[in-house]
C-alpha cells in the first residue's frame, strides 16, 4: 500500500465578492477533485493550530509529524538545505543577499541590482575564504536563485544567537552582527560575521562579473550580506519515524529543503517552476510513473502555483491554476489503486490578504477502505461536514500511516 | 480593524424538559444572534478543554490566551486586581470574610450578618497593622462587595503554601492556617496569619461601625477570615502579547482584576450590577460609542446576568435576560461594520446543576472576511455544524487577531 500527500500551496482562501461571495477552490470548476471529495473522508484541517498562521516551511515540517516549535530553527538552515548543501547539527546556517556597496562599504543597493548571472563564478572565489584568527571555522557559501546566496559555518564554538546584518535600507552601512546572549559562542560567531562581510568586499569587488556589471551600469554584487541565523537541528530521518520510503516531489527550493532535512529523496521534474506557468503535465507523468515503481512508498508533493497567485492577489490566475491542477493532475490520480491519497494544502493565501493567514484548509482523503462521508465537495466551505471533522498538520502522518497499515499499536 | 470578544457569562445549558427539551438559548426568541450565526462562521469552544470545568476566572485567562494552569495561581490575587489593588509578583493575596466572632473568638457568624455598609472605614482602621516580629511585611486590606474583603501581603520571604483559616461552620474557631509545604517562607506566612487573625478582632472589635450594629442587634464585622492564598504571578500584557490597545467592559470585580492582570484599561458602565436587573442600555452604549473612538482596537466584554440566572436555576429569568441582550446589546452591534465580533460564552451554568459544567459553549464570529457556514441558529445544539468545529479557549485570540490581520507568520 503506498501514499501520497498532495499539497497546494497556499490554496485555501475566504470567500470573495468579485466571486459572487465563493472561494476560488469554490469558484473553479474543480469536478476531479469533488469527485475525491465525493469517494472520500474529508475535514479541516490547521498546519500547527488554530489561529497560527504557518509559513510553507513551518507547515510542511508540522504535516510531515515534525513539531516546527522545536525543528525550526529559522531560515538559514532551510535554505541551506534547500538549494543542496549538506548540512549537519551544529552548523550555523544564514541567508545571504548579494548587495551592492560603495568605497565606504555603504550599501546602494541591497539586491545588487537583482543580479540573476554569475553569482555562481562569484561565489567560487568566495569559497577560499579563511577568517583571520579563526581558521578553525570552515565558510561555505553557495549560490541560491537571483541575490540570494546562502552561507554555512562549520566549527566548534559557534552560536545562531547573533542579530542579522540586513541594513533594511539603502544608503547605510551594514549592521553590525551583535551576539544577542552571553555566550562566548555567540560573541566568536558575531566576530567571524564582522569579519566576513567586509572579507567579501575585498574578495569580490574586483570580480571579473563585476567588472563587467560595471561597465554595463549594472549595481556590481560585491557584498555579502547574511542574516537569519540558525543552528541545523538534528532530526530523526522520515524513512526511520514512519518505517517508509520516502520522497519529495517538489517545485521550490524551500520545500526540497524541508525533504532533504527529513532525509527524504528528491524526485527532480523538468520545467517545473514554482508559478501558475509550471509544467503540471511533467509533474502528474512523474508522480505517476513512480507510483508504479517500487522505490518509494511515501511522495510528498508540493505544487506552488495556487499560492504565487494568491500572493500576487490575482484571483482569475488562481481559479484558473486550480482548475489546471484539477484538468490534469487530479483526475490522474482518481485512477490509482492500492493507494490512500491526500489532498489538501499548507496555509490559506487569500487573494484578498495577499499573503498567509491562518484560516484552515480542506483536506481529503481517498483510498481503499477510508470512512466515505457526505461531502461532495472540495472546498474550504464544505471539508469541516466531513468526517476527519478538523484535525491538525501534525495528525497527517499518524492517520495515513494507519490507513497505509503501517504503523504500530501503542498498547496491547 | 477593531475586534470584540463578547461574552455572556454562563450562557451555555443543557436541554431542559421543561423548555420542551431545548436549551434556554434554543427557547428565548433571539433574531439578532440568530442573524450574527447565519451570517458567521459558527463552532462550539472549550474553555479550557473538553471536561474540563471552567471557573469564570480560568474561561477568561485562556481565552485571552494566557495558560490558567500556568497563571492561576488561586482567586487571591484576581479579587485583589478586582478591587483595584495594584498587586506585584511576589505578593500573596487573600480573599478575606468579615465575620463575626464571640469574646472566646469563636465564629458565630461566618459573613457578619451579609453586612453591606461600612467595611471601608473597619478595613481604614486595619490598614496600619503591623504583625509583632514581622515589620518587614505589609499588609495591605481593602474591602470588596458584601461581607467580602482583599488582603495581600508583600515582603520578602513570602509563600502561598498555606492553609484556608475559613472554620466552613458557625461555632468553631477560625482554623488555624498551617505551611502546606516545608519551606521557611510557608512557615513564616502561616504564622503572619494565624497572628493576622487575632490582631483583627482587637483592633476592630470596637470600631464606632461595629457599636452601632450591636445596638441594632447586628452581628458585628469583627474578625477577618482569610483563604484562597495566591502568588501574585507574572504575565506578559496582553497589548504586548498581540499589539493591540485593549479595554474591557465587565460588570464584576472578578473579570475586573483578571483584565487589570492582563494590563487591559477598564470601561466602567453605570448602572452595571452583574445581575439580570443591569442596566443593559448603558452597556450597549458603552460599547458602541468606544468602538468609534480610537483608543482601542479590542475590547473584551462580560455580560454577567445569564450565569446569575443558571446559579439561581431559574430558567425563565435566563431565557428573559438572554433575550434581553438580544434585544438591546446584539442587535446594535449588527450594525456595526470595519470590527470582527465574536459572540460566545466562558461556561455552562445550566439551570439543572446550579453551578458550572464542562459542556461546551456556542461561539460565532461575524466580519468582513468570515467563511460564512450553514448555521442559521445560535444555540449549543446548532453552533458544532459550522465552520469552526470545535475549538479550545487558546485558539480564540489566535483566530481573532489574524481576522483582523494582526498577527505574523510562523516561518517563511
Amino acid at each position: 500500500m503506498k501514499g501520497i500527500i498532495l499539497i497546494m500551496d497556499g490554496l485555501g482562501d475566504r470567500p470573495l465578492k468579485s466571486l459572487g461571495n465563493k472561494t476560488p477552490l469554490q469558484a473553479a470548476k474543480t469536478p476531479n477533485m469533488d469527485k475525491m471529495a465525493e469517494q472520500g473522508i474529508n475535514g479541516l484541517m490547521d498546519s500547527i493550530k488554530p489561529g497560527i498562521i504557518p509559513g510553507s516551511d513551518t507547515a510542511h515540517i508540522s504535516i510531515l509529524g515534525y513539531d516546527p516549535y522545536e525543528v525550526y530553527t529559522g531560515r538559514g538552515p532551510f535554505e541551506a538545505s534547500g538549494v543542496g548543501l549538506e548540512i549537519f547539527p551544529g552548523d550555523i546556517a544564514f541567508r545571504c543577499n548579494f548587495s551592492t556597496a560603495d568605497e565606504n562599504q555603504i550599501i546602494t543597493d541591497r539586491r545588487a541590482g537583482r543580479i540573476r548571472e554569475g553569482t555562481k563564478d562569484i561565489i567560487d572565489s568566495l569559497n577560499h575564504m579563511v577568517i583571520e584568527g579563526y581558521d578553525d571555522v570552515k565558510i561555505i557559501f553557495k549560490e541560491s536563485t537571483g541575490h540570494r546566496a546562502v552561507l554555512v559555518l562549520r566549527g566548534n564554538g559557534l552560536s545562531d544567537a547573533v542579530s542579522d546584518a540586513d541594513p533594511k535600507k539603502e544608503g547605510n552601512a551594514p549592521k553590525k552582527v551583535v551576539p544577542t546572549d552571553d555566550s562566548p559562542e555567540a560573541k566568536k560567531t558575531a566576530d567571524i560575521l564582522n569579519k566576513l562581510i567586509i572579507k567579501s568586499y575585498e574578495m569580490i569587488k574586483d570580480h571579473p562579473i563585476n567588472k563587467k556589471r560595471i561597465e554595463n551600469n549594472q549595481p556590481p554584487a560585491n557584498i555579502i550580506i547574511p542574516r537569519g541565523a540558525g543552528a541545523v537541528p538534528e532530526v530523526e530521518p522520515l524513512n526511520e519515524k514512519y518505517n517508509i520510503k520516502s520522497a519529495c516531489i517538489a517545485e521550490t527550493g524551500l520545500i526540497m529543503g524541508i525533504a532533504r532535512f527529513a532525509g527524504m529523496d528528491i524526485i527532480e521534474v523538468d520545467g517545473a517552476t514554482g508559478g501558475t506557468d509550471t509544467n503540471l503535465d511533467n509533474i502528474s507523468d512523474t508522480i505517476v510513473n513512480h507510483l508504479k515503481g517500487v522505490d518509494y512508498n511515501f511522495f510528498l508533493i508540493n505544487i506552488d502555483g495556487a499560492d504565487e497567485a494568491g500572493h500576487d492577489g490575482n484571483s482569475k490566475e488562481k481559479v484558473e491554476f486550480i482548475e489546471k491542477v484539477d484538468e490534469i493532475v487530479i483526475k490522474k490520480l482518481l485512477d490509482i489503486e492500492d493507494c490512500y491519497i491526500i489532498l489538501t494544502a499548507d496555509h490559506s493565501t487569500p487573494i484578498s490578504v495577499m499573503d498567509h493567514t491562518a484560516d484552515p484548509v480542506p483536506m481529503v482523503i481517498n483510498g481503499p477502505e477510508v470512512r466515505v462521508d457526505f461531502v461532495k465537495q472540495f472546498s474550504e466551505i464544505e471539508a469541516h461536514k466531513g468526517g476527519l471533522c478538523r484535525i491538525q498538520g501534525s495528525n497527517v502522518m499518524d492517520i495515513l500511516m494507519d490507513l497505509m497499515n503501517n504503523s504500530t499499536k501503542f498498547g496491547a
